[in-house]
């Protein structure tokens, strides 16, 4: 079936509505982002895949990486992992550190900020960040099929040096006994992870086998096994959004996960995987035109988990 | 299709742990449930209904009641209600009220307790206590099919004299502006619709239309619009099971609620709706062999909404 | 000696900020206090008393009761009474409930409401509100010399119909088994001692044994243990403010107490009480123009406890 | 007068509970002093010293160094100072950073890590760490009269290598921008005041100045004004013993500073300085012994400054 009228539409009905929000501020390379950039992908179980607008140009992946990094981090240390993070909604704003002191250094997802620093000193385990960075690139590369797939080392720079709050959540949860390796080389990894560039075309491809139960439709690689390919998207259901969690579920009724820089990443179970791209967040921090364009897509198909009309799509 | 054996086999997967878990005490009704009692039942898009152990013996429906409220405070507040109570999980214990301080008085959704009083106070709108309840009691008697829904009110006598908590949270919204009826005619209500008993195959039958986008499949009646349903599906996913409603969305993956009496309530969008009920609780006040019994159920039907495998059901 | 004089100065100093501060809101008997009310009153060891601007006029003593009823309960409990009471500054705002919550019940000093409701239920103990209430007056027209001291009925009735957030104090500190007493029956207490109507020279009067280890200088009389007065002296010096005990510290540098209706008490150790009254508030709810007369008086007399130069007073 | 036999007599009212109470055990060097040190010096107007047990032993200084640094930041930077950091308690353990989160970045006082943190930035100004270092050992040498106080190097580089609850606290405060020198240097000072071995005798001896309105009785220094070593006092008493602070007044009645070390300095306002040392610590941080020998000594003088009998003293 050809998606790209369908994409291009979706664009098209919440384009009145580009350059609302605000672009995230706190370092230079991100405040410069064009308000107006809007872009959308669809990957499919066929290997076919659509792009409209923005849909190819690339972005840093921020914390969408979190999604990638659980899911190394899970295939190294598996359930053991969870002794080292929870897996609950957090409850509380993205920049909020009230709930790590009330956990005991033990934060409540790998998809917070705090969480995927644990992930990532867990991903490092006995390697170095260097090796780690590899192995994340090479599975980004693998997973996207496409070789190009680089980190933005001027922005990791950027982002180290702008970073006091993710280094106060660091030297908390090492305070508290919850990390192995060095918060220096810790962060190291964090921040080139969050500098990886992708477009959107190459985020809902890398992210493919998470709608089919940790099988690669197209490439047929056995990625990982059902049960944790279906909790990363649980997870990302529940916590993938900072404190709009409940209200992207709500809204959209996809797994997804949202990145200060305006990407969003959803996956449809059985159906593909879908990322959107507009620089302007809402007040939660999730890009204020890419929920609106999900919210469309999945009116438009029957996407949503929680419907009868899954069959529509 | 027959799911009689499968219910059979699922309880007996699980009935080594039968007796495990806390039985809520805070009231002596409660505290004198036997913790032996397993039961479980389905209702299909068919009409057809499954019930096995003690799926057919009625147990107070505590706070899967507020789906319910939900539902109906939704058909008459529409979009109005969430001026008064927000969607996000939690992230805090279900006898926490320091969300509701950060929060200025407004619950963070309305599958908590303080939310599902909200609910309430909406629900009497501009009414009496006695006539919401009985609209509450009809909406059940009906979805259910079973004119014999009633109210245990020596129950709700109890759980009004023990309840200084939830008196407590009242008072407390109130002291913020965010109720309009009396304390007293809002938990008079409250209390009330956690005292209606049911058994799991009355729940599973009366919670069937939300798995169908709003139409019972079986009557063919409009209960409420698509969106509405899946809304509240997407609430229950990300909220249904207070502190622990991540660990539920990983290991179920349905969208679901928990009651204090052990019953719990789980929705299957497409195919229908479940019930289990045991009344020996998880530290976070879960029915522990209930959704252990969800957890085999989904295995082995691939009914969890993050798989590829729901054709398997 | 006269100080008289002294007095007016002071109030002179300070008559041009009259009218600034909010004049506390909540019920209707207090918003219409005059915001240019302005009165103070002295005590001294020898029986002399003086009294300017409005300080023989009565007012609500609200909060300041909570250091004669903390008395009182000291008395009737001793140091059991820490047993459901700490003494350590409270460190949040006045309407906060969630320290309680992380104490689990246990107010962190009777000088908060919270703190002040536990010591009603202590004072009540085996006995009724209204036994308590009679001891209560009983003891502030012996220690002020007054029996024209009585409770403003009207007054106490509107407090507890708008207060819904000492209601949920109540409940929440009952929730947590942490009362003996009926909640009603311990609001009742509690509504009736802040409603007692006394002047800036009653209750100076009534206070002047806390400056004196415990023995009215004036009849003689040992009201308590010295070893207790000084500890009631140290409790309003760390925690008699809500959240700007600190700040009274640091600018007057006396034991005190503010209450909502503009009233602060203050004992001088070894010399005397003082008391004053304007009912503007600054932000954490303590009298805007009261605080400034005492700044100015302990400037002109060094009566400051951190200081060298007491022998000035 | 010769205190000699008092001093002797208190540590022999209270040598039964030496070795009580747990010595900090966060880095080896505090770790492994010895439970059963027990010292205590006074110094008094007229230049007379007393010093009983072991009393002229140095000990690390560790958060006494805050009073000296409040000091001397209130002397460069006045009142501007208190933009930076409140003078309120605090209400939280020691250990805590969720009131930080609530005051955006500005500490409650400046007696806590967090405060103490933001006032060697103050202090550091448009300085060197290593400037700041000398300027404090200087003003300590001074105060003392005694050219060998002196940092513990090795202990300050333990203290850093350990100190990660403190990095955290310090990159949380640079995030809400209230650090104007970067993180390691800021440090760097606060590790090394806090590093400083002092004996009691050099203690009281430092802080006599503050017992006299801000000038040395002996030297006839002017060291400060009046106003600001009340302030200094004032912060002692509400805020000098973490979560203790309150205990501490309700039981000494003396504006105080506790250390980890197990040392407690306390000014006698117009009569002169204590300090004790006992390493055995109680639940909230002080000296479990020290402010035994602390209520002791006021007992037996009348010293307290909520009591009437100063004259005693």
């Amino acid at each position: 079936m050809d998606y790209q009228p369908l994409l291009e539409e979706v664009l098209k009905d919440v384009s009145a509505y580009r350059g609302q929000g605000s672009v995230a501020g706190y370092i230079p390379t991100l405040a410069r982002a064009d308000p107006n950039k809007l872009g959308i992908a669809l990957a499919l179980e066929d290997g076919s895949a659509f792009a409209a607008g923005d849909g190819e140009e690339t972005f840093s992946i921020q914390s969408i990486s979190y999604v990638f990094s659980l899911a190394l981090a899970l295939h190294h240390q598996k359930s053991a992992l969870w002794n080292h993070v929870g897996r609950e909604p957090a409850g509380s704003p993205v920049n909020s550190i009230f709930q790590l002191e009330m956990e005991k250094g033990k934060p409540r997802n790998p998809l917070t900020s705090a969480g995927a620093i644990v992930v990532c000193d867990q991903l490092i385990g006995a390697d170095t960040a260097d090796e780690a960075v590899e192995e994340m690139l090479g599975f980004l590369r693998e997973r996207s099929s496409d070789e190009s797939v680089a980190i933005d080392e001027g922005l990791a720079m950027s982002e180290s040096q702008a970073g006091a709050f993710n280094r106060s959540l660091a030297y908390f949860i090492s305070a508290f006994g919850n990390m192995q390796n060095p918060v220096a080389e810790v962060l190291s990894l964090y921040y080139r992870q969050c500098s990886i560039a992708m477009s959107c075309r190459q985020l809902a491809r890398a992210a493919l086998y998470l709608a089919f139960d940790g099988t690669d439709p197209v490439s047929g690689d056995a990625v990982t096994v059902a049960s944790r390919a279906r909790r990363i998207n649980a997870l990302m259901l529940t916590c993938g959004h900072y404190d709009n969690s409940g209200d992207f579920a709500f809204r959209v009724g996809l797994p997804g996960k949202s990145a200060v820089s305006g990407g969003i990443l959803a996956i449809i179970p059985g159906t593909g995987a879908v990322c959107v791209w507009s620089p302007g967040l809402n007040a939660a921090g999730t890009s204020l035109v890419g929920v609106m364009a999900l919210e469309r897509l999945v009116e438009r198909t029957g996407w949503s988990l929680f419907g009868h009309g899954r069959s529509l799509g």
